[in-house]
């Protein structure tokens, strides 16, 4: 009988492990594509990608035979043999003196696009079609690097901090959310929407776990293409129950947010570098009202209030001016949203009808998340329901959590590819998103 | 300035945290639902479910306000002080002798189904129907606690190996595998649909990172309704370059696989106990070929071959069946499935053409995955395409990482609630899925 042992896997690349290697004097192998060449007559630099990074590989007279060197270009892939060497000035520390090489596979065809320098440099529609190759490049692979340790830094966080990780449908019978804005498909003869977030399931899962999130892809059927919206993104959302007010969810978001950077920081410190990132400290974050927010941009800055319901994008970005230069601070809660412009699933707040128990984070002007405190009760969300005209049949299913049970809870939604926007200091959210789907875009 | 701070956050009440307090004597506290009561006259256990499970508090005649217990039913939330006790009997080993009970919130209504048994014992459409709050019974907890350590352990244990955790687009713009099975949608007046499997988006980010995984849903419009398929479901993608064969992908999954039931057996003792689950233990997965299994079968239990090229539901038991009684494996390896029966990109056994390099992995009887290596070369890509009736031009975007260079490399996907049903033992996959998604399912 023939097994498969898991015993032992294939291993990647490391610059650990080549470190070691050079430390001691055992040979070194690394696997890899060519990044590019340097090709100095008597000698060469063969740069190889590996997971973390590239990996200097010094080509001599002495380095084996010369026809598979002659045979290499950009994007092959190789298996080299040779002795590793500490290399202060070479990426990771390190150097590999090349002994033999295995091609591997190459390609078809050179790249129509120069993906070896530290900036792509192209347009991003440019970048957009060539995705499956751009990609490829040092500057959107430390992106992408970048953006997994911040969700692992969501996860690791509400993990230790008494969450239950959950997936639910993206597929489902109903318009949560009351608004146009949503995909609709044939389901089998049924009606189906994509789900615009896990609202009403992440809120009937604080019934279940108390503390839930989820990170997911969300859809929106937005008929506007601007700088700061995908189509499909996606959402980090989590949901606590037991709380006091809507400040514990923000507490919580500040300390996981606090968490999310410090672990950049930490982990990713080569690939916050090659972009030039600024990470904030956070240990507290400022706190305003909306409407105080509106009248104090309007007298520092001069800002004439168009909507008194709702923030513009302006006014997100005079909000964080005003933080920035007033407090030091890259992030702003905002609170207090006005009952018209929340959902109806949103607590009033009892000492002013007219707003809600609600926040919005920005972050170096633009909004990034939006929560705040749920109605809990059943009588109290029926009559929500009716005063903005919607009928309670309709949610019988969501409805039931409130009929049968739930403790004052909250929550909120994260919008993953803007918080990366902001971290990368991008002047358009798609830079962020691995493949994103706009309204003209539905490819790669 | 008023602040939100990140420096204390809203404690969740754990048995860990109720231990401490016995052992210290200091006061305790906790916050949670009412489970159920158990009321004896004199005294009464109120029973509080927290996110790890149940506590047992006393409540006696010197525990406080009468009229507050007496207003308590299930459901209602409740924050508790009083003394903790070691108690062996009881959940966490440990008990709460109340002092003082403060009511958060009161259900509207009682609940229709008593959730407070060990097994729920309800037919599967009446627990479905009534998700919201079945999923409070301690069996349903168990079962989606256990489903989130599952994804906990596939992410830690790809992390540590290299791995990058990505997120890929949910509507796109082929028909991927090209089949019928794909639901449609209307993108902004072009055709859209929802992806069958992050297939071409893992593959293309090997050429960026080597290494990827992907947790997330995929959608299936298959027509037929059986206790194995849902028409949405979470996949566990996992894609690798610098194979040398497909058996590298086979001892990844053994070595994953291995790392996450070990995982069940340390952090979630208590549910696996609850819900009588057997975890298998593994060092290695015995592998048999497609064709060799179907006579292996055929030979031990007198079945008769009617599909060649495939296996049907009844050959998969069969197979699990023979490979439990002689080899004592919950687990086997199928491998080198017939190329007509795999799609365009599985790579062909050179030795044997009409198979490809591929497998499944059955568990108790049932597929749980499939995987194997892919076609790396271009020119390969194409001719197999075009033997396949497909036409590459609909695949340019997909042919570009072809095109300009990928290594060796190949994947898998695990289907997170067949494992999950496999484990729990059950008949039914929805079992797995917290809100299924089925022909005549939508809702809740």
């Amino acid at each position: 009988m023939e097994y498969a042992s898991g015993k032992e896997v294939l291993q990647v690349t490391t610059y650990e492990g080549l470190l070691d290697s050079a430390k001691t004097n055992l040979p070194a192998r690394l696997h890899g594509a060519v990044h590019n060449i340097r090709d100095m007559g008597d000698f060469a630099f063969v740069i190889v990608r590996i997971p973390a990074g590239l990996v200097q590989c010094f080509w001599g007279k002495s380095s084996g035979d010369q026809s598979v060197f002659n045979a290499l270009t950009s994007e092959c892939t190789v298996e080299m043999h040779g002795s590793a060497h500490e290399e202060p000035r070479a990426p990771g520390g390190v150097e590999v003196r090349v002994d033999s090489i295995t091609l591997l596979s190459s390609p078809s065809e050179d790249f129509p696009i120069n993906i070896s320098k530290r900036k792509l440099g192209i347009n991003l529609d440019t970048d957009l079609n060539n995705r499956p190759i751009t990609l490829r490049s040092g500057e959107l692979r430390a992106r992408f690097r970048i953006q997994a340790g911040v969700v692992r830094g969501f996860r690791e966080f509400l993990d230790a901090n008494g969450f239950t990780d959950i997936r639910t449908p993206k597929i489902v019978g109903g318009n949560a959310e009351g608004g146009t804005n949503v995909f609709r498909l044939d389901y089998f003869g049924k009606k189906g929407f994509l789900a615009q977030s896990p609202q009403f399931y992440k809120q009937t899962m604080v019934g279940v776990f108390e503390r839930v999130y989820e990170v997911g892809p969300v859809f929106r059927a937005e008929k506007h293409s601007t700088v700061r919206h995908l189509n499909e993104y996606i959402s980090l959302d989590f949901e606590m129950g037991y709380i006091k007010g809507f400040e514990d969810i923000m507490a919580m978001e500040t300390a996981c947010l606090s968490y999310i950077f410090e672990l950049l920081r930490r982990d990713y410190s080569r690939e916050c570098k090659a972009l030039g990132m600024e990470i904030p400290v956070i240990e507290k974050i400022p706190t305003v009202k909306f409407r105080d927010a509106k009248e104090l941009i309007s007298a520092e800055y001069g800002h004439k209030i168009k909507d008194p319901y709702d923030l513009e994008p302006i006014e997100e970005q005079l909000i964080g001016r005003y933080f920035k230069e007033k407090y030091g601070s890259d992030l702003v809660f905002v609170t207090h949203y006005p009952v018209k412009k929340r959902p109806f699933y949103a607590m009033d707040d009892p000492e002013d009808p007219k707003f809600t128990l609600s926040f919005d984070l920005l972050f170096r002007g633009m909004e990034i998340t939006t929560g705040g405190q749920r109605i809990h009760t059943y009588q109290e969300q029926i009559d929500k329901m009716i005063s903005k005209g919607l009928d309670p049949e309709g949610f019988a299913d969501y409805l039931m959590i409130h009929k049968y049970g739930m403790p004052p809870h909250g929550g909120l939604g994260l919008g993953l590819e803007r918080l990366c926007m902001k971290l990368f200091d991008d002047s358009n959210v798609r830079y962020s998103s691995l493949f994103p789907r706009d309204m003209n875009r539905l490819t790669p």
